[in-house]
């Protein structure tokens, strides 16, 4: 095998990132701006409990930001990507396009 | 939002092939057709018991064959991808496709 065990691309993936609902939640973001909770919860087909954990550890790992308002008398919760979100989804994407491209390249590493 | 609920990528990924650790399993199985236990294990910088893990989830999906056998006197496992384990990953990569192409038209969609 000509691979190096630290460059396997799925090595530099974020857990944090790369959790199936918590990289949807951030493409949303990155694609939104500015998302309210209901909306994620519809379009990820969540139930409110389970979009919340995956917001708590969005927000402490300092990925989103969580906003509670008003519209109208009711209560909303938006959040949205920091600055450091949208680096952490580019490095996700950097490293997922690495991945892609070893899958396709298929069998023509050399087996030893 | 135009974007329709069911039709978010993360939407279609399976959470057996997506979590990180079993995706580099499925990708190095894929790329060498055939790959020992102990490999593995230092390609993807995982303990022992964290890998038997992975790869019993793998294995009950019916996504990979393990093999027991000698090399000389030592005991060794080997594993490979089956055909379904095949199939998987390429749905795998076909939705990662449409999920980067989300993210890379950035903030088009209009927001409502």
């Amino acid at each position: 095998m000509t691979t190096e065990p630290e460059q396997h691309p799925v090595n530099g993936l974020d857990d944090v990132v790369h959790q199936r609902v918590r990289l949807g939640i951030l493409t949303v973001a990155h694609q939104a701006r500015r998302v309210e909770f209901g909306f994620l919860r519809t379009a990820l087909g969540l139930t409110a409990g389970n979009l919340s954990q995956h917001l708590a550890v969005l927000e402490k790992a300092g990925l989103i930001q969580v906003e509670k308002g008003y519209e109208g008398k009711r209560a909303r919760t938006w959040l949205s990507l920091t600055p450091a979100g949208g680096r952490a989804l580019q490095d996700e994407v950097t490293q997922l396009k690495r991945l892609i491209q070893q899958i396709e390249q298929g069998s023509s590493a050399p087996e030893s």
